[in-house]
């Protein structure tokens, strides 16, 4: 994890990228998402997303996988400089969640993260709050995925 | 599924509850979100949480799988009363997705919606917009989960 010093708007990081198999889609559905167009490929087609879609809550967990395997590289990558890697902590919440288009059997989705705006915290010097812009986007270069986090995230030098 | 002449605003339903057990709360981190905190008793404890606690996207998919089970007990209930149930289209977004508590083992949520508002949908006269706030309370009656959906609710009287 960067300090808030490290970093500045409009600066991109690529998480990584996930195929969304029928059978990983049908696995999550099962268990958290029944609806019959996440759970069969027929239904899927008869419905308006026009084929077995993931939820939109797989969609955004596979985010979240991806993003803490970013954040076990970076605070690696920051050991192996013999730096201590900055602590981020606990996202006030997010915003205007939006899946945009359907993700479809087979479907690879790159997900990346996007610094929106960075400010000093006034109730808590040494910490700064970053808003991420969060993205995920299919193979053929569509928008799918989409949402604003606000983070909390350790400064490197609370008395500026 | 009930149509937009048969809601109001203010109309709340219970839509069950769950309890996350230690076990639970590690098979869903293990898969999509494994942060220290949310696969071991003790890196909870030490972290802000004070226990081992579950993933925010854990809690959202929880709400999403009640939500397609009440869902699907309207829609049975609609028919059994002779009734075709409405549909629902798909949700334009969510806002204000806010983890406002930690979730801890052992905890049990209820999860409730309210209609925060309707209007009928200005370019496609046969659906209504729905607003929804969509909650989240602990065994103790604290509010720890809450965010706001939009939802295309068809109507049964498109003339009005």
């Amino acid at each position: 994890m960067r300090y808030l010093e490290d970093m500045e708007v409009g600066q991109r990081r690529d998480l990584g990228s996930f195929t969304f198999t029928a059978d990983l889609i049908k696995a999550f559905a099962a268990q958290f998402d029944p609806q019959p167009f996440h759970l069969d490929e027929e239904e899927g087609r008869k419905s308006l997303f026009g084929g077995l879609s993931a939820s939109g809550w797989h969609i955004a967990s596979i985010w979240m996988k991806l993003a803490v395997a970013d954040g076990q590289r970076e605070a690696a990558d920051a050991a192996a400089r013999g730096e201590k890697p900055a602590m981020w902590g606990p996202s006030p919440g997010f915003r205007d969640l939006r899946w945009i288009k359907p993700v479809l059997a087979g479907d690879t989705i790159s997900y990346a993260s996007e610094v929106q705006s960075l400010r000093a915290s006034r109730s808590r010097p040494e910490w700064g709050v970053l808003q991420m812009r969060n993205t995920g986007t299919n193979q053929r270069g569509e928008l799918v995925f989409s949402f604003l986090a606000s983070v909390f995230v350790q400064r490197r030098h609370p008395q500026d």
